[in-house]
């Protein structure tokens, strides 16, 4: 088996739990936040710094590699692991969900999508067989099932004829797979309907994946629709399975996940917004490259323990930002992802010591939403 | 005495030496290049990396740090080594090149210059007294006096009035200069007139300022009238004093003004040429960035010892600068520095070892110029 999970400790009073999840690169603890580095590295930083900061396995997308390099230059590095020099373990996508996500642009039909590159607007084309070839190429540990990832919102018959495509698509993506070496995880569609998200789960479940997905939230529905399917899909999922939230990272939404027992996540936001000049701190967001911060010369939050809130003020930060220097962004990046990384650990260490409720309701009472 | 030199040896078949220069944030070996960090960061470079690639002694440009964030800023932050995180010394022009360089948006009378922002079009006024306020502000272990840098070509007339006012205008910043912690260099200028030059530098010694650069040279003048410039220019400084080459740092040019007896020498060409995706290599240069390198799996250099090229091929350093990615711009920076910084310290090492002609020969033997 390319990948085991193992579950360690499950809290007395949610759904929280952690575990072990082993791959060919190594094992990580969860619950586990994922970087996601696009384009074969996670903006702005380097394999050590991303290891430094606490991240353990790391997120790539097919879509964009399997555009540019390609997945043959890839292969020919010794995959994604030798390519990007990530010495851990990886996950790719799909690339589903960016396909999907191309609107105008796309295509589909019962065997795949058609879709034009957002590089050069040439022509494409995924299929679910086509999805794996390219995974298998680009040699991550863990490889996700081609699925059709509905929007929010969308009629009950629109999301059930996803998960029907979803489904078959899932069996063609096993059919496919030739690796021994990766794990092929199925991906839970249903969009809000539970109907649906338990039908999707049936069928999947039918096909014993080593790990489940629950995709097509985070999609711009309610944060409290997301909950309510976490909380009605997890349960049906057999505790000796990893279960992965794609696409979510806000804190809260991390901590809501985990109450309800997810032990993945992967997202862009901390990256993301750290480029824009915002980060997180346990009071909320940040917004550093804001004029009030020209003269604080305090870090960015007191008592951090990362390399930025170490050596440099917000004052500084604030300036790198305004003039556009690559600085800036490495440090907002790296303090993001600190924070995040952090928290995963705090929130592991909290569940095996029954505390995990007690924790969540005091990072939230402190952290603040705009 | 805020800065002081020492010759450690002379070369006994050209004009190279190596020395010491001690400053208020240590001492460090010439001959010596400085990374430029123009906005108070060597750019994509942490300190650290500065550091571990071999910069010792940066520079920094008191017209962009004027403009953004403002020198009382830096001050209150402890000035730029407190700002920048930077804990060995640091070099301050004067804005003087700049303002000169900004052409229609500046207009220069005898009290100094008035010039638009190229931010936002604002007017501004540098005088000599204004320059050293601002340098004095930023805190720098040396810096530079409010001088005239005339463009290439120009008249004997042109440069002779230049260096009569670049004269009047040192003796005017070192009656503005307060700190005794700083060192105030003097800037030779005259173009390529033998006897301007001449006279330039017999007014500034006159002065006995502690350093003495040589302005108005890489300034789009043939290489030969640079070296031309320097054969004749450098034996007037007397032997304590360090000869700074401004704004020079081609690994050719380099090694040509060592042989001449330059100590110091700073220049954008390695931290730029690098974000366009050129790196050094012994052999010249190389455009990471073209097709050919899409599948070239070597580092950029075989052998070479920075952290780029002990982690990284071509073929992602060149999909990660096709791709727009930070991380390529701060990979060949650093490989980029570490050239030239390892180059400085091959010179250092075969002046003292009295192999540097053949080092100098050797090393252009193979370097070819495109």
């Amino acid at each position: 088996m390319a990948v085991s999970f193992k579950e360690i400790y499950r809290d007395k009073s949610s759904g929280a739990r952690t575990g072990e999840l082993s791959t060919p690169h190594g094992m990580v603890k969860t619950p586990i936040f994922m970087p996601v580095g696009t384009q074969a590295t996670i903006k702005a930083m380097t394999p050590q710094e991303v290891h430094q900061v606490g991240g353990r396995l790391v997120l790539s997308n097919t879509y964009h590699l399997y555009l540019r390099p390609g997945q043959d230059i890839v292969a020919e590095a010794g995959g994604l692991h030798g390519f990007m020099n990530w010495q851990g373990p990886i996950l790719t996508d799909s690339g589903g969900f960016q396909v999907f996500s191309l609107g105008p642009l796309r295509k589909i039909d019962e065997d795949g999508v058609m879709f034009r590159s957002h590089i050069d607007g040439s022509e494409h084309y995924f299929s679910p067989e086509k999805s794996i070839e390219i995974q298998e190429a680009l040699g991550a540990d863990i490889i996700m099932a081609f699925d059709e990832c509905a929007p929010y919102p969308c009629t009950h018959e629109y999301a059930r004829q996803a998960v029907d495509r979803t489904t078959r698509w899932a069996g063609r993506c096993l059919a496919a797979k030739t690796r021994p070496d990766q794990a092929l995880f199925g991906i839970i569609q249903g969009g809000e309907y539970r109907d649906l998200r338990e039908k999707s789960t049936a069928e999947l479940l039918a096909m014993n994946f080593p790990g489940y997905a629950i995709g097509g939230l985070s999609v711009g529905e309610p944060k409290d629709i997301m909950y309510r399917v976490l909380d009605y899909t997890i349960p049906l999922i057999p505790a000796d399975k990893p279960r992965y939230l794609m696409g979510v990272g806000s804190p809260d939404c991390l901590l809501e996940g985990v109450a309800r027992g997810v032990d993945m996540f992967d997202c862009v936001l901390p990256t993301r917004i750290a480029r824009n000049g915002t980060v997180f701190v346990s009071s909320g967001k940040l917004v550093v490259r804001n004029a009030e911060f020209a003269r604080d010369f305090r870090p960015l939050e007191d008592g951090c323990q990362c390399y930025t809130c170490q050596n440099y003020s917000r004052a500084y930060i604030r300036h790198l930002i305004k003039a556009d220097e690559i600085l800036g962004v490495r440090l907002t990046t790296i303090h993001n992802l600190h924070f995040i990384l952090n928290l995963m650990k705090n929130i592991r260490k909290a569940i095996e010591q029954n505390e995990f409720i007690q924790f969540k309701d005091d990072f939230l009472s402190r952290y603040h939403f705009k």
